[in-house]
Formats: C-alpha cells, sequence, structure tokens
C-alpha cells in the first residue's frame, strides 16, 4: 500500500498544498489565499481545511497519510514546532504550529522554515535530486538560503543556519536590513538589484526612467529585466553586477562545502543566460577549479512548487528517522 | 584488549607521530626531521621507521595497531590515498602514498589532508571536543580550513571542502595567491598581515621601522605582535585590522552553518586577546545574535598536535567506518 505524506506552504499570500507518496509521486496540489490578516487560529483552519478537502477529493483518508510537513516564515523552533513572530504574519506570536496541526488533522505534523524546505524540495525532486550534497539560494526580496550535505538539510544547532543571504562580500559595504553591512542579500536580491539601479540613475541613459516615470524609488526587478532583454544598455550593467555579487557568495560556498550543485530559486532566475552566465563565470574566476567543475549552478526544477513539495519531502525524512 | 592507532603528521619541515588509544589517550608522541629534499621513498620510510620505533619503545606490536592516519599536504585524493604534488615535497608525484604505507607496514593506512586532520584533531580531542558541528580557521602562511558538521569531516565531493582561506570577504580586492581577488586569506594570513603592514608604512611612527632595520619586506608576524604588546600604536592597528578580517570569515561561517565552536589554530593564536576580543567582537556585529551566541571562538586546545592527533582520529573513524 503506498503511503502518502502532505506538504503545507504557509505564505504571507498563500497557502499552498501538496499530496506526495513516500516515492516521489506528486498526487495532487492547491493553492488558496492565506487571509492573514485573520490571525493564526483562521489561518491555521485554513490549512487543516486544504489538507483534509485536498485529501478527500483524491480519495485519501487521512489515515493513509503518514505524516504533515509545514513550511512557515521564520524565526522558529524546528525541533519543537513553535512559530516565534514572522513579520509577515499579523498576530503570530509563539505559535505551536506542529501541535495546533497535529490536533487538528490526527498525524504527525513537521514544521521547517521556508528556505529549508525549498532547499529540501529542490534536493529531494528537484535539480538536485542524486546530489548528495547541494547549496540553495533563494533569490526575492531577501536572498535565502538551504544547504544539504551528507543528503541531510544542515539545519545548525539552533536551526539557524543556511542564512546565505549573510555572508560577508565586501567589508564596509551596503548596509543590509540584518543591521550589519556588506552582506550577500545587500548586493544580490531584487532589492539590492533596484538599489544599484537607484546608484547611478542620474548619470545613466536608460529606459528605466521613461518606464518608471522618472522617479528612482519606484524600480523594479521586472523593469531592470525587461529594459535589460530589450537591449538597455544600463538595465543590462545593473543585471550583470547584480549576478557578480551572487557569483561571489556562491563561490565561498564552492570552496567551503565543495557542493555537487548550486540551485537558483525566486523569480529572478526567468532572466536565464543573463543571470547564470555571469554567476557561472565569477565561480570559475573565484574558487579553485577542481570544486568549480564539479559543481553544476542550475535553476530550480520545481518552479514555485519547491516549497511546498520540500515540505513534504522534510515531513518524510523527519518521519523515518523517528521511526528508524 | 585496547587498541591502538597511530597518526603521522607529514609536513615540509617534521614528521610528527603519535600512539593514541581508540579511548582518546595519548601512549606517546615523537617528532623527527622529514629530509624532504631525500624523495618520497626515503621520506616514507622514515615514516614507516617513526611507526615501527615508536610502537616498539611503548612494547606496543604492530598486530595491536588498528590503522595508521597520516595527515600531508594537499592536493590530494583522500579516497585513494593518492599524493598528487605538495609545493613543500620535492619530487612527490601522484604518490599512493597509503597503499605504500600499508605495504610497508601492514595495517590500514589512510590520508587526510593537513587542514583537515587538525579540525578533527580538534573536535575529537581539543578545543571542539563534545561539539558535533565545530569550523576551524588555521592562521599561517596561509589560512586552511576544516568543517565538522554531523559528526563528521566534512570533505566535500571531491575532498576539496573547507578552503576557508578562500571564502571572498572584498570584492575586487587583494589578490590572493590562489589567482582571485578579495580571499580571506590575502587578508588574514600572517602574510596578509604583514602586506597590511607595509601598506601604510610610509606615513607610520612605529617601531618596526627599527626592527626590521627600515625595511618592509623583512617584516614579520612576529615583529607586528612584539610590537603591539609593547604598545606601539601602528602594530596594534595592523593587528586589529587582521583580526577584523579574520572575523568576517568567521562571521560569514557562523551564518551559514550555525556551528558551535570556531577554533583558531596556528602561531597568530598566541597573541591572545589582541586576536580573540576583535574576532569575537566582529561575529556579533555581523552574524545573527542567534548562532552568534551559540558560537564559542577558542584557540585550539592541542597546540601544535592538533594534525598528528588528529591522524590518529580520522583512521579511526574511517577504520570504524569500514567495519562497521
Amino acid at each position: 500500500m503506498s503511503r502518502y505524506i502532505v506538504g503545507v506552504d504557509l505564505g504571507g499570500t498563500n497557502i499552498k498544498t501538496a499530496i506526495v507518496t513516500d516515492g516521489r509521486e506528486v498526487v495532487a496540489k492547491e493553492s488558496r489565499s492565506t487571509d492573514a490578516a485573520a490571525g493564526p487560529d483562521a489561518v491555521m483552519e485554513l490549512m487543516a481545511a486544504s489538507v483534509t478537502e485536498l485529501t478527500a477529493q483524491n480519495n485519501i483518508a487521512m489515515s493513509d497519510v503518514m505524516a504533515v510537513g509545514l513550511g512557515a516564515p521564520g524565526p522558529m523552533n524546528w525541533q519543537t514546532g513553535i512559530v516565534y513572530s514572522p513579520p509577515n504574519l499579523p498576530g503570530w506570536n509563539n505559535v505551536p504550529l506542529a501541535d495546533e496541526m497535529k490536533r487538528r488533522l490526527g498525524v504527525p505534523c513537521y514544521v521547517d522554515n521556508d528556505a529549508n524546505v525549498a532547499c529540501y524540495g529542490e534536493y529531494w525532486m528537484g535539480a538536485g535530486q542524486g546530489a548528495e550534497s547541494i547549496v540553495v539560494f533563494t533569490l526575492g526580496t531577501g536572498v535565502g538560503g538551504g544547504i544539504v550535505v551528507f543528503n541531510q538539510l544542515l539545519r545548525g544547532k539552533d536551526g539557524t543556519a543556511a542564512e546565505l543571504g549573510h555572508i560577508k562580500v565586501q567589508r564596509d559595504g551596503r548596509l543590509c536590513g540584518c543591521g550589519a553591512r556588506g552582506c550577500l542579500e545587500a548586493y544580490a536580491s531584487v532589492t539590492g538589484m533596484t538599489r544599484t539601479a537607484r546608484e547611478g540613475w542620474e548619470a545613466a541613459d536608460t529606459a528605466l526612467k521613461d518606464m518608471a516615470d522618472g522617479n528612482p524609488e519606484v524600480v523594479t526587478g521586472k523593469m531592470i529585466h525587461e529594459a535589460a532583454v530589450a537591449g538597455d544598455a544600463y538595465a543590462k550593467d545593473v543585471f550583470k553586477e547584480t549576478a557578480i555579487w551572487l557569483g561571489l557568495g556562491a563561490a565561498s560556498m564552492v570552496n567551503a562545502l565543495n557542493p555537487e550543485r548550486i540551485v537558483l530559486c525566486g523569480g529572478m532566475i526567468n532572466a536565464g543566460d543573463m543571470l547564470f552566465d555571469t554567476v557561472r563565470e565569477t565561480v570559475r574566476e573565484n574558487a579553485f577549479d577542481v570544486p568549480a567543475d564539479r559543481c553544476e549552478i542550475l535553476p530550480a526544477g520545481l518552479g514555485g512548487d519547491s516549497g511546498v513539495l520540500g515540505c513534504a519531502g522534510c515531513a518524510l525524512a523527519r518521519f523515518q528517522e523517528e521511526h528508524a
């Protein structure tokens, strides 16, 4: 009899749910709005409903569900399943998410942070499948990360490992949201990229000025990408700068961990070669030959589903470890 | 019956040998000159003699030796035990060190690189003992590194992991010996420190000028340390700069790996608080609070014996894994 695992990825905007078999087959998935403003109890009811409804629609009894894996924004304690106070989930304060969901669903529930589940999803079923060590960078408003070594998610002693947006790439560099200077995130996030666009704005001859009605504060990553694709030299430079910074961070990880693959996630990877060519070139210039030759640098294989599928994968791994 | 492991750490200058029990008790150790100029066969004979003589002196039969662990400079293949061509061992070209030593000694022999064995020594018996994750920086002419996670040495897919001297701390920074720019080693090694001293030399009012007879090219790390201890403001600044760079590299590892401890090895740690205070402060300013609070930053517990004791520890771990 095949057994099922359900993944639920809780974001500030959407709750994504997927049913997966322990043989890595995706049975069904869905997405619904989070309604974050309604507070933690309502959100958890919604998450529980998404699980019970999706399983029922697919004629799967909850008794055939081995475990439910929950991804949520940090900070959190992955071992106790308590979510502290994510900035984009109003009213969440030390919510015992794993226990609350277990009470609602009657099956073992496991919580992990959103960057780690995305990493594990890529390792389990995506661009990292078959490798025993991967490094994931998630590129969005910030830069998140995940690390798998020895076929295990590296969570660190307190579950805070893989904060790859906060490795240092420049002493006394840009002020980062974390309070430190020179973090990778301050340069290689979408926010960092728009900041790069603004810094050279005055002197630039660029279509971005029209696109943003002359206001550098409203430039988006999408505008920069579009202008670059259309051949705008300034936008191309901004994009390349961003990719070089990311490449420096990636090179540090190649030299530090000698991983089999680096996987990039997030909307920015839609830029394709424009991003990947520069990242790969920068890694080659800045890392040793052997680990640079080894490490493939790839786009996420699961698109926007890395997280929800990773929720299921993490839960399966943790369930199996507990019942080994 | 207690069983013994012998560690042999091969350096360009000395061969260090130690006998250790599988209960982490050091039975005996010795050191002899490498005579590197005599070439690989002579050096291997010397290594074999150091093992047979030290065991005989301690009334230990080779049949009571479980395994011999050999540390050597890289590059190498730790799995095949072949040492490629270390710069400080003339005439060594693809030497099958593990096989050659096994033939001479009649017991299983394992080879690992010198930074990894030093890391493992600290993990096994030194400042990292009892932790399951540590990061080691070895500070000398260059900056080496070692990483233990999940109670295992992280060697990486090709055995090149933990090249922590070559994580990036400054884009377009100093040219490093590896050919890239802005590597930690270019700033935080003894060589990097003397370069920092030379860069401000002209304008500096410093006792180093007398100590070096006015020639900045002959300034050593020891001179900088001595002058700083004596209160020389310029030497203190140079030392502090070096420690800040090291702290930035350490902060990256704290954010990336959330390790329990960071252990610093090498002559530079004799500077004590002058080094450690600044490294700790820089980590605190540049890493997240939770992993920074977690991570103790400590001097090597085994002094110059991290390597040779780590050779024994690595061999024990590998022997046990093979015979599990």
